[in-house]
């Protein structure tokens, strides 16, 4: 017997990403009134290790603060989880495990989307997401080619660029970020991949031109969402 | 013993409403990374009876989904709640009695927000909220006069501005609720008071010249949370 569809988002990373992947799951549900929106419940506590410090060996280890999300999310008997976060994708196998409800995961929910299957793509993306391969494993598996952003590149655009949209700098945020998109062009990618939730705040707030030649992973997952719920709209949440 | 702060925020009626209320929050907080911001974790589970509906007599109550909705904030340990619909807060005293975390009332934040007190407003909100009187009775104890839809402009213009909101009809919701806003004014209102919360989301969509001259309760109720988190920010989430 399935629970009554009920999505768990959990977020915080950072709590501005979360409520922009809000606004996607919104959006990709077609609904003329509030009763047939996606039914959704969101752990929006950003107190949690830096991933990305975490993972450069800078700091400590963000599982704890995830488990805990995720302990608290099943708690309140979500049907379905989903990460707000392509860098926290790190834990993902460690969260599954202790999660009752599935985990989707977003380099799934990415691939699923892409109809016309690019070349190369530019992949935007912390370094622990690069270094992960996630993304780059399942392009590959496509026939697509990834290209990733260079050391300096992350050093100068990438890394300023999210910490700006962290401290609600989106200007800032959107015009570095904007660079590493260019380069990414430049250098032969069809298509650039957003997969980190604070890379398409940033390009929206600027109306940045990349956006309209961007896959958009938080957008994808946001899809799978709504393509799940429109398949069990007539349950009954409570 | 006080609760480590987490915030509850009660939505889904309607859930872009509560999208905009965590813009709010996060706007109301000053924060250089993601971990000053507030920690909050929100129901935003839309299928909920028709508040305008069943306070007209037209259908059934909402309390036992927003009963529900207070119980599981609750089980999470939420040490404050507030509810993100202005309407909601006629079942506020019910809620109160359910929930061992304290409710923020929208309307104590909106008068607590004033500044300089203007000698008329006008307030844009549902029937239910209207008579039941809560923003009237606190305006008129800080000697305010309240101007108040008449029961035309509600039908032509509040009512259909409201459910174009709900149904993602933001351009024509903005309209409506525009010429909602002018009547008021025309007829001497020096402010306005959005006491819905898809009235400033709407406006906002249009970039309507009135919202300027309003007052947002919604923003208020962020920024008594902000305020509140600012004080405790110091303490562990978990």
């Amino acid at each position: 017997m399935s629970r009554p569809f009920l999505l768990g988002v959990l977020g915080g990373m950072g709590p501005l990403a979360t409520v922009d992947f809000m606004h996607k799951l919104l959006r990709a549900t077609p609904a003329t009134h509030d009763q047939q929106q996606i039914p959704h419940v969101v752990w929006n506590v950003p107190q949690i290790a830096d991933r990305q410090r975490a993972l450069a060996g800078e700091g400590p280890s963000p599982l704890p603060q995830l488990l805990y999300g995720i302990q608290q999310l099943n708690r309140l008997g979500v049907s379905h989880i989903v990460i707000a976060c392509n860098t926290a994708h790190h834990w993902y196998e460690a969260l599954k495990q202790e999660s009752d409800a599935p985990i989707l995961h977003i380099a799934d929910a990415t691939l699923e989307a892409i109809e016309d299957k690019p070349k190369k793509v530019g992949l935007i993306a912390t370094q622990g997401t690069l270094d992960a391969g996630w993304f780059q494993q399942r392009f590959a598996a496509i026939g697509t080619e990834s290209l990733l952003p260079t050391q300096d590149e992350i050093t100068r655009w990438f890394v300023p660029g999210c910490y700006a949209v962290k401290r609600g700098d989106l200007q800032q945020g959107g015009e570095l970020l904007t660079l590493q998109a260019r380069a990414l062009r430049e250098r032969g990618a069809e298509k650039l991949v957003l997969a980190c939730t604070e890379v398409p705040v940033a390009l929206a707030a600027i109306s940045s031109p990349y956006l309209n030649e961007a896959i958009d992973p938080a957008e994808a997952l946001a899809q799978q969402c709504a393509t799940l719920w429109l398949s069990r709209r007539n349950d009954r949440i409570n």
